[in-house]
């Protein structure tokens, strides 16, 4: 047996298929100063070609692992953007009279060391970037195709030094049972994708390996506590494959909640909804038993393209979720992009701090035309199911009544043009902003409900961006000064008698649970994922029970006390907390 | 007479003195492949040069302008290590084989020419940056002196095409009298840094100009409302005069004020205290009346250095004050760098969004070498005077602990040494996370005073940079959510029994005083400039007003309704506001 870091859980057991190295010979070709233009040509093709490539893997992926996994491409689309890399290419074209493919391995040889020579767990994180994406490009530039994994054997334990989102992109559930690397961290966006996969994952075996492992072996591994076996006697196999057996059985009674009711023991109905950014995300949430789409991502109409969807396009798309949805609600939220959201065709100023810049609600307002054609395609699908309207980002009661008046010029053209709309559409806002929060009294006054954004809303209050690694301790969704926030807005709607929901990442964190029953909020949406395992929980967390702890929690004076207490409630297993 | 814009108030009669084009020829020099390592050593050296000198002005002109005009400098700083403009300049040299001062200035003339053509008035700014920067690097390459302003003479007007900061930084305004530029606007840095050295200013008289003023004539300008006359019959200069000299006596009479003591018709005494950012600044503020330094920036200590400051030369210039205050009170301020502030040799990683990363208590909670030996600084300059100590960016109970875990660390230390300090030394924070709004009952449990600082406090609250042009209409200090914050801030103070002021940019705005009084602070600081000003308003509004003010102020759902409400109070001459 050997011991490995467990990455992804899940047991595996198969004949090992060892991948051979991405690595590629460069022939060390010169070139003469006439020729600088083409190379440089070569390579501006060589990436435009990636670009469109990992476009196209962020779609296939999309619909099987969500968008959220899918942003790890995004810092592959960075690279290829960033003046600094292609500074580096041209410089070793021009100075050393290096072809393309040269230039382009020098350069991410060059990138890697640097980053690697640092010793940061983050900058080797964006080493291993530069090396998946830099081989995309040099494949291009140098016509090699991509290395295929068998797919015509049965299916198998996949072996490899390290594993790139690239090539685990490429990877077929239905093929690979499970996944062995050399080297590699729970951390990384490998791990991230093999989780979000659902492929059981095992890293770092590299320091316990004597012999390397060779394609036709037989595999056992264990994503959960990183063991891994090879070849091992009967026993083992038999053991786990009882193991295996026994988490299948787990999952498919997850399965038969889908069909249950949400509701709690003492009868608190709590709807569980999905939050999805694609048509096809839609399916998995109603595999999951969704009681709706509390959350309907648009920016992905406006993606992967070169202009603005028009009306049509897009009435076409929320129609169809409309009706899919038979006559459960539809929350369909206008565009979010700005912060870390960028449309190819409509350039954004740069900004120093983006997170707090033109986005969201604040481009609708300013580009009142785009706008208006969006709320026009919504307005349009109202007929076909129960849509909701909802604004992102709104601080102020100027906005939410700037909206409404496009809104309802909207209405107007549709009326004159005599097109259809449900005239009781509810509209709705984002309640992610401090401001928000705040003054939640007066927009309860001006909305039909509250749908409250906790990723933003943390990062704003704390004063935390959560994508930056230096400060993630300080990332603290649990802190005191947040439930206080939750219940000042979940107060207000319910003094005005608007409904509230939650749609941030902690709506799907079971541990939060108790805190939306105690509130008595009216919907939860999360990632499809998540809903089988909070209706699981639900359905045995009495409302009076947590409204009890909530007294308790409401005394915490630290995010580290909300959590202990959270944590042991009703006998929950403990989970590590993420400030230690 | 000729109508220009006024850009900075003030009357100014004199003899014109016209500046020469900031202009030089620079001939069209080739090299050789060989010469290019040594034209681009010209260039790093001219770059370091260049750097060098805007540092020393900013230096000398912090002291006569303060700290916030002289981050208009800041800009060229980031031109001079921005790789696309070195980028362009190494291009240039490598591809069209010309010396370093020819691609210099054709690097210079390719992005002037490119951000004028955008038709964007931010734009055009940056333009006006990268010329003068670009000028100054290009005066280094050329080995020419910098254009001086006569000293021997008379005060004199200064009439130019366009000023710079770089050259407005180089006037004395015992020389010049009052300045006339032909272009410019009233937003421009150079008009900035004009208002706060107190010098006239009319620009944009070229439309009206119709031969260019000689050196000589007689020039009367007024910066209030733009009008320049050239030679003006005897009649004008002696209305001018009169206008002049009452002016000048208004000036004398707010001078007046710097002894009276600060408290309302009605008995409630406000403490009216400055930020300093230097021990220069001191001097302005000791000569404005302050009431002691409610926010000393530390900062400045630690930068245009090469190395972190030792304990013994912080501790000199904290007692240093501290004796020069008597016994009014010193609010040090631990490090707050990070965000738009960086340090030369402290390498901050780089960041998507700075004001939400790694900066203040958290740079200091994580290099406790450095924060014990400012704290220990501190420390032993607290038996100098009426030291008191204040944490930045605080957002949680956690942090207060963890920092003063790391002052009582010092403390012991210094015991053991033998080393005296105040034991009761007050220890406060800034209250500018939402965060800390939320929580400030457990906050005030934790700690002596409180500051709240509003600039950072709005951006959060409001989730807007308030650096960024595109959505400067959306920072709005007075938005009804500020205003629960603060009363909530303060009341939790008032139970606890502990002190709270103000340190933001609020307090030094005229308009927000009836808040302040309502809510009963104890003391505000202010930009030195400000405190006169505002001690006159305190001198004249009662409490009990604007204790009326607030309760209607609550009832207001919008900025722009707190505004009229503020403006139209005690019939205050009625301003402009933000938001139109």
């Amino acid at each position: 047996m050997i011991q490995g870091i467990g990455a992804s859980t899940g047991i595996a057991i198969g004949k090992a298929f060892v991948l051979p190295n991405w690595e590629w010979e460069v022939p060390d070709q010169k070139i003469d100063v006439a020729d600088f233009a083409r190379e440089f040509e070569r390579v501006y093709e060589g990436i435009r070609t990636s670009k469109h490539e990992i476009e196209q893997i962020k779609d296939e992926l999309r619909e099987v692992v969500g968008s959220e996994e899918t942003n790890i491409f995004d810092a592959h689309l960075a690279i290829l953007d960033d003046p600094v890399f292609m500074n580096e290419i041209q410089g070793i074209i021009q100075r050393q009279y290096k072809a393309a493919e040269v230039a382009v391995k020098e350069a991410i040889d060059h990138f890697v060391t640097m980053f690697d020579l640092l010793d940061d767990e983050y900058m080797k994180e964006r080493a291993l970037d530069i090396k998946d994406v830099g081989n995309r490009l040099l494949k291009h530039l140098l016509g090699v195709p991509e290395i295929a994994l068998p797919v015509d054997t049965q299916p198998f334990i996949l072996i490899a030094k390290e594993l790139s989102p690239s090539q685990l992109a490429h990877i077929n559930p239905d093929h690979v049972l499970g996944i062995v690397t050399l080297v590699g961290s729970t951390t990384s966006h490998s791990s991230i994708m093999a989780r979000a996969l659902g492929v059981p994952l095992v890293v770092g075996v590299e320091p316990e390996l004597k012999e390397p492992i060779a394609t036709g072996q037989t595999i056992v591994i264990d994503g959960g506590d990183g063991s891994v076996y090879i070849d091992p006697v009967e026993a083992i196999i038999d053991r786990y494959n009882l193991l295996h057996d026994r988490q299948m059985e787990d999952k498919k009674k997850l399965q038969h909640f889908a069909s249950r009711h949400s509701v709690t023991p003492d009868g608190k109905a709590l709807r569980l909804e999905a939050n999805i950014s694609s048509i096809k995300e839609l399916e998995i949430a109603l595999s999951s038993g969704a009681n709706g789409v509390g959350l309907f991502r648009t920016e992905f109409l406006y993606m992967d393209r070169n202009r603005f969807p028009r009306e049509e396009e897009q009435f076409e798309v929320y129609r169809s979720v409309a009706e899919k949805l038979g006559g459960d609600p539809l929350v369909i939220r206008t565009l979010d992009v700005g912060g870390d959201k960028q449309l190819d065709y409509f350039e954004l100023p740069e900004e120093d701090n983006p997170f707090l810049g033109y986005r969201a609600i604040r481009i609708s307002l300013d580009r009142t035309d785009l706008f208006k054609t969006q709320l026009r395609a919504i307005l349009r699908a109202s007929v076909y199911g129960q849509v909701k309207l909802m604004y992102p980002l709104i601080s102020s009661v100027d906005e939410v009544r700037s909206a409404n008046r496009i809104l309802n010029e909207a209405k107007l053209e549709l009326e004159q043009e005599g097109l259809p709309y449900d005239r009781g559409m509810k509209v709705g806002i984002m309640i992610e902003v401090p401001a928000a929060v705040m003054i939640a009294d007066m927009l309860a006054q001006e909305v039909d409900f509250f749908s409250i954004g906790t990723n933003d809303l943390v990062q704003f209050t704390l004063a935390v961006d959560r994508m930056n690694e230096e400060i993630s301790h300080l990332y603290e969704p649990f802190h005191p000064a947040l439930l206080r926030m939750l219940k000042l807005t979940v107060e207000a709607a319910k003094r005005s008698g608007i409904s509230v929901g939650v749609c941030g990442e902690l709506a799907g964190d079971m541990r939060a649970l108790p805190i939306w029953l105690s509130l008595d909020v009216d919907e939860l949406s999360m990632s499809a994922h998540s809903i089988l395992h909070v209706k699981e929980r639900l359905l045995g967390t009495k409302q009076e029970e947590s409204r009890g702890l909530f007294q308790q929690l409401q005394l915490c004076r630290t995010s580290t006390e909300v959590l202990e207490m959270l944590e042991s409630f009703k006998g929950e297993p403990k989970e590590k907390t993420a400030n230690g």
